[in-house]
């Protein structure tokens, strides 16, 4: 383990109905005029907004809106969002939504005390002060909820990148099961993936004797893999729902992360997918994880087993541990298609003709030098060779 | 999974030399005069005690002492430390120790600010206001360093009652593993009991579809048992004891408890052993969990066989899960033996003709109403019948 360290302060209040509190906590974090920030009608549809707006009446809170936020949230709306908050002296931001809700309103509360352009944070410089935020998870996905991070489409190129800095973890966090409960089982799924990849980033380590956060991050992919099929094959479950929320918001706040180094290279490959196709995040990490875990399998077979016999539950094949590694990444695959996730370029939608350039463009855009990952270094023609194998209906 | 909030904002400082810090993260957290509460000769003979305050120095934080905590830490020195924070107006407590010390800091940070005697939150006043308190940890145990809990002895009567409240979870604490290389092995080996005991606490459990805090249960629990072996025949080992001290933590900050009801009813039965024969906390949790588990398998066999088959690696008996469960709490007590540490009243020095004024403390004491534990409702005969089980040499 190395030296770490680690702050959570968000206050996360779990359950049924507690959006009707929503006001109370707004209150307790200081906040005194709010924007609401969240996506499109659905949140309006369910009456969720309303709930929420009469949660803030009650305790005094004045609001302003600022609905719009797409999937992969794009630059134009965060720029739109901090000149309002400017203007309507807002004091809090409450994000109403899944992870691009909130990771727009992340942009925004950093954006509104930030004398220069908000896109600096994307570039690298880390957020050292924002407007107190608020969250009404829509989704368990993204992990946004717990996290200091937030990761942002710039319209101008469609290209994602992340900023991240201890202010950007919400003060408080609503987590009602029962919302999930009307999603479209796709979304569902896509979720469920996007919770999943967030272990492996952590999981494909370098950094040795790191058996207690092993132990968590397999614990919590247990947890899902068994709450994953309940969810999708019933979206009313409620005590699947609440499980896999909670393991969500686990999987990212960092305290099964902390003292080892982590990968990432698969996001960076997966945000070029969903920047040039308008993929759903997770949609786009089921079709990288199991091409990003075959091509480096390599450098590490012992922990690719490792994750086959404790999380998937193979046999080890103590003389050749390469068979019970693609044992695991094949029981990975046959998952992702269980829950009706696509699992290659075919079934996303993705074109083979487009890898040169998102390769160059996860290698090289925004700054970057030219590899990306931390368990394995990967130059542009790794990633091109990860993002062939995904072009293959079978990679093994 | 039943509603709940968590709140954990303690910001933790992990890894070797950190203790040099303290006084940076001191004024961080407000500090300007703090007490520094520690207990016996080795915090000063192994120069900590002037690491830590060489960093208050560098950083211009004026400070008082009061050493003397003693395990199990008592009501008479929380008084004291009250006086003199109030005579000496100081304005954060600083602890540099392990669970003793900790939770006597915290009594203290509770009581200066309260204008009523500080043992009423030891019969169940919530604590909403406290001095705000820093640790440096010096055993991984009690994971007092971020939970909200305290318990102190009083020595009106000696008994045992523990406190709660959000205003407790330390601003800051600092996590050095090679603080615990220098420890006698048996104080080391009752730590780790002490963390497991908190997992069992927890894990069992009457509330349905807990998966997640299930498997984060487990999965601390299986880095216990593998890293306890290391650390206690080599306290030298870095890597063991890092990984305790981080599953320490997480065993009792409740991220893993969450959602479900807990018992306790074995911290309660071993106070009474503490209080009574002054032997270490884990030593005595370590006579009582076996003890407990036996007496207690009848009211959930399949909970005790899942913990056998997934952290003691026993294999199901599907036609009688109750042989299972037994070779679990069988597994345990070899595993605390191996670790040194004693496993019935003999052993521990506890005496039979105490019994019974034990359990009518355990059950009656300090305003309890007849019963404790919350997976099993314990009257004080059972609690009878449990200590007379940790009197036997072997209990199956």
């Amino acid at each position: 383990m190395e030296n770490f360290t680690f702050y959570s302060p968000t206050y996360f209040v779990f359950g049924k109905g507690q959006e009707n509190n929503t006001g109370k906590y707004v209150k307790r974090f200081g906040g005194s005029k709010a924007l609401i920030h969240y996506g499109g009608g659905s949140v309006v549809r369910s009456g969720l907004l309303d709930r929420v707006k009469a949660s803030l009446k009650e305790e005094g809170i004045a609001y302003i809106e600022l609905g719009g936020v797409k999937p992969n949230p794009r630059s134009g709306l965060v720029y739109e969002g901090i000149d309002l908050c400017r203007k309507e002296k807002v004091d809090f931001i409450l994000a109403v939504g899944g992870g691009s809700t909130i990771d727009s309103a992340k942009a925004i509360a950093a954006g509104v005390v930030y004398d220069g352009d908000f896109w600096d944070f994307y570039k690298g410089k880390s957020v050292t002060k924002a407007l107190p935020i608020g969250t009404v998870l829509t989704i368990s996905a993204a992990g946004s909820e717990g996290s200091p991070d937030t990761v942002i489409t710039n319209e101008d190129g469609m290209f994602k990148r992340g900023a991240s800095g201890e202010a950007l973890r919400p003060s408080f966090s609503i987590l009602n099961p029962a919302l999930i409960q009307t999603l479209p089982k796709y979304q569902i799924a896509c979720g469920i993936t996007d919770i999943m990849a967030h272990l492996f980033e952590r999981y494909f380590t370098t950094t040795k004797d790191v058996e207690v956060t092993d132990r968590l991050i397999e614990g919590l992919l247990l947890t899902m893999i068994k709450e994953a099929s309940l969810a999708v094959k019933d979206p009313d479950n409620y005590q699947a729902q609440a499980n896999i929320m909670w393991a969500g918001m686990m999987a990212h706040n960092n305290s099964c992360g902390v003292g080892r180094a982590q990968d990432w290279a698969s996001h960076d490959i997966e945000h070029e997918l969903s920047a040039t196709y308008d993929c759903t995040h997770g949609a786009g990490l089921a079709v990288v994880f199991p091409a990003w875990m075959t091509y480096n399998m390599k450098h590490d077979v012992n922990r690719f087993a490792q994750l086959a016999v404790r999380v998937w539950g193979c046999q080890m094949d103590f003389a050749n541990p390469e068979n019970t590694a693609r044992a695991g990444i094949k029981a990975l695959k046959e998952f992702l298609k269980s829950i009706g996730m696509p699992v290659n370029f075919k079934e996303l939608g993705a074109k083979e003709e487009d890898i040169d350039q998102m390769a160059h463009t996860a290698c090289y855009g925004n700054g970057r030098s030219g590899t990306i990952g931390g368990f394995a270094k990967l130059s542009e023609d790794d990633v091109k060779n990860i993002y062939r194998l995904m072009t293959m209906d079978e990679m093994d």
